[in-house]
C-alpha cells in the first residue's frame, strides 16, 4: 500500500494541444499574474491557494515512534494528506522540514505561506509545538492548527460531553485526570477548561502537575495555575480516586485498581497508540464509558473525525484563523452526530459516518462568521 | 480554466473502511516509518519523494512581468506542475517562497528538500539565481535544475544543431550573438560554448560584454572572459553585422535591417515572449532559420521539450545532480528526434510530439549512468 507513496498531483484542467498550452501556460497565464499582483485576494479564486493545506512536519515527535526526522515522518504525513482529501476535498502537501530550531521552524513555515491557505502542524514535539504554534498564529492570517493538540482536544471534547450526557452529568460535574503533558494532554486540558470541566488536574512522567513543583516548563507552569484545584502532588493514580474521568495521552500504563478506585459510572479514555494505557475491556469491567484510540474498540477517539472539516469549513469562508469557539463548535457538531443512538459504545461516531465532516464543516464556518474572522 | 486552479492532489490508495485506515495511516504506517529511520534510502521505495520536484520561485522574473512576488507568480508555477505531470508523469509541488535573499532562499530550499526528489527553480531574478542554484547543487545530493536556465540552453542548443545540419555547417563553423545577460541568456551562452560553438558574444542593456568593461556583475566578468573573441564593443546590431546567429533573450528589438546585415544562410532565434525582438515573417525575408517562443509561428523554442523529460531521466535513475553532460544528452536526443524531416520550418520537435519526452528521459537516464551520479 506505501509503495511509491500515496499521493499524486493531478492536473485539473486539459492540455491536448497547443492552444490549451498557451492558456494553461505561456502566453495566457500572464494576465492570471497580472490580475493577482494588482489585486492580491484573487490569488484564492485563480489558483489552488485557497483550497490547499500544508502538513508541516518537523518529524521530531511521530505516533508513538519520537524523534525518527523528517524523511522517516513523510509516511505519515502522506497518510494525513490523504484523509484530508478523502474527508473534505481539502488538497493537502505533506512537508517534512529538515530543522527543529524554533526560529528555523517558524521562520520556513512564513517563508512558504503564500502557497497555501492553511497549515497544519504535525508530530513536532513538546514543549517546542506550542511556541512554533502561537507565533505562527502571531505571523500569518490564515489558518494554523497544530492537529496533534487541537484535533485530538476536539474529538475527546465531543466523546465527553456525550459520556457525561450518558450518564446524566455536565461537564461541570466531572473531575478529570489528565495523565500526559505534552502537545494532545496540554490541548486536551485547555479545551476541558475553556468549556467549564468541573476539575481537571494533569501529571507528566514526574507525577501530578501542581503550582510550585520545581523544574516545570512555562507551558506546565500555566497549566499548574489553572488546573489541578485538588491540589494533587502525588502519583497519576493517587490523584485518580473518586476521579470520574482518565484521560491518557502519555504511553504510561493504568492499572485496574486504579481504574476501580474512581467514582461511579466513571469515564477512561486510554488513548495511547497502539498500546492502550490499559486494556479496554479490563477498563470495561469498573468503567461506565471506555474509549481508545484504536478503531478495533468501541469509541475510537480519532483526530479524523476533526481535521479534515475543521480546515474544510475555514477554508471555505476564507478564516484568517481558527479560533478557540471555532473547535469547541466543531466538537459540539461531533457530539450531536451521535444522537439518539447513544450507548456506553457509542460517544463518538465511526470516522466513516458520512454525516462528520458535514457537520463539522458547517458548525466552523458558522463560528467564524460569528467570531469575525471570516473573509466571504 | 484558471478559476479555482488547475491542481490537485489525490490519494493513489483507498481508503474505504477502518482496515484501510488502520494501514494507510496509525497504526500501520508505523513499520513503514521505522523501516525508513533504520534505512534512510527506502524513503523512495515506500514514499512519493522519489517522483516528486518543487518548483521553487519567489516571484521576482515571473514570465515578462518582472517582480510581482509569490502570490501571482503561482499561477506560473501551477502550470509548469502541470506540465511536468503531463509529459512525464512527474508529480509537481509549486513552492512560492514569500523571501529574496539568497541567504533565506538557499536555507528555505535546504530546510524543505528532505520532502522533494528533485528542485526545479524558476523565475528567479538574476544574478540572484546563479547564486542560489550554484549553492543549492552543493548543498543538495538531489537535482536542482533552474529551468530559465538550463531548459531555454537545451532547446536552444537542440535548435541550433538542426539549423546548423540543415546549412552544411557545424557548430563550430558558426558565429553568434546573443542579447541578454540574463539567467537564459548566461545559460544559452555557457552551453554553446561547452558544445564548441565557433564564436559567441553576448549583449546587455548596455551593449555588448566584452573584458574590462566597467560595472561587470562576476557572472558577467566571467562571461566576458570566455566569450567574444571578435572583441566587440559596441551595439548587439554592430556585433550582428556578418554573423551566422542571433538569439534574443533580452526582451529588445532588433531592426530588419540588422538580419539583413548578417552572413548568408543566418540563423535567428527571437525568443522573447509574448513579442519576439522581430517579427519571424519579418526575419525570414532574410534569414534561413527563424524561431520564436511562440506556438503560432514555426520553430517554437519552449522549455516543455526539456524539463519534464530531464527531470523523469533523473528521478528514474536516482540521479544525485544533474551534470552538463546531462543537459547535453538531452539536447542531442531532442534534435534528433527532428530526424529526416528536417527543414527551414521544422529544427525543433512539437511538444505534442510524444517521442520527445521519451527520447529525453532515455538520454538523461543513460547520461547520468555515464557520469556517475545514477544511484541506481
Amino acid at each position: 500500500m506505501h509503495r511509491g507513496g500515496k499521493l499524486e498531483v493531478r492536473s485539473t484542467v486539459p492540455v491536448r494541444d497547443a492552444d490549451d498550452l498557451s492558456l494553461a501556460y505561456t502566453p495566457g497565464v500572464a494576465r492570471v499574474c497580472t490580475a493577482i499582483a494588482d489585486q492580491p485576494d484573487l490569488v484564492n479564486e485563480y489558483t489552488w491557494v485557497a483550497n490547499l493545506v500544508a502538513v508541516v512536519s518537523d518529524g521530531t515527535a511521530v505516533l508513538g515512534l519520537g524523534d525518527i526526522g523528517p524523511a522517516a515522518a513523510m509516511p505519515v504525513m502522506e497518510g494525513k494528506a490523504l484523509l484530508f482529501k478523502q474527508f473534505a476535498n481539502v488538497d493537502a502537501v505533506p512537508v517534512c522540514l529538515d530543522c527543529t530550531d524554533v526560529d528555523a521552524l517558524v521562520e520556513t513555515v512564513v517563508r512558504l505561506a503564500p502557497s497555501f491557505g492553511g497549515i497544519n502542524l504535525e508530530d513536532i514535539s513538546a514543549p517546542r509545538c506550542f511556541e512554533v504554534e502561537d507565533r505562527l498564529r502571531g505571523l500569518l492570517s490564515i489558518p494554523v492548527f497544530h492537529d496533534d493538540q487541537h484535533g485530538t482536544a476536539i474529538v475527546v471534547l465531543a466523546a465527553l460531553r456525550n459520556a457525561a450526557r450518558l450518564t446524566g452529568r455536565t461537564l461541570g460535574d466531572l473531575r478529570a485526570v489528565v495523565a500526559g503533558a505534552g502537545a494532545s494532554g496540554v490541548a486536551v486540558t485547555r479545551i476541558l477548561v475553556n468549556a467549564g470541566i468541573g476539575d481537571i488536574a494533569v501529571s507528566d512522567s514526574k507525577g501530578m502537575i501542581y503550582e510550585g513543583r520545581e523544574g516545570l516548563n512555562p507551558y506546565k507552569e500555566a497549566l499548574a495555575r489553572d488546573t489541578n484545584r485538588g491540589g494533587f502532588t502525588g502519583s497519576t493514580e493517587e490523584a485518580l480516586a473518586g476521579a470520574d474521568v482518565f484521560i491518557g495521552l502519555s504511553g504510561s500504563t493504568l492499572s485496574e485498581a486504579a481504574v476501580a478506585s474512581m467514582a461511579r459510572d466513571s469515564i477512561v479514555f486510554a488513548l495511547s497508540n497502539p498500546t492502550p494505557e490499559i486494556h479496554p475491556e479490563i477498563a470495561r469491567r469498573h468503567a461506565r464509558v471506555v474509549a481508545t484510540g484504536r478503531s478495533d474498540f468501541p469509541n475510537q477517539i480519532n483526530n479524523v473525525l476533526a481535521f479534515p472539516g475543521v480546515f474544510r469549513g475555514a477554508l471555505d469562508v476564507r478564516a484568517s484563523t481558527i479560533t478557540e469557539n471555532m473547535k469547541v463548535a466543531a466538537a459540539e457538531a461531533l457530539a450531536a452526530v451521535v444522537g439518539d443512538e447513544i450507548s456506553e459504545d457509542y460517544v463518538i461516531p465511526s470516522p466513516f459516518n458520512e454525516r462528520v465532516a458535514p457537520a463539522v464543516v458547517a458548525a466552523v464556518s458558522a463560528q467564524a462568521r460569528l467570531d469575525g474572522v471570516a473573509r466571504r
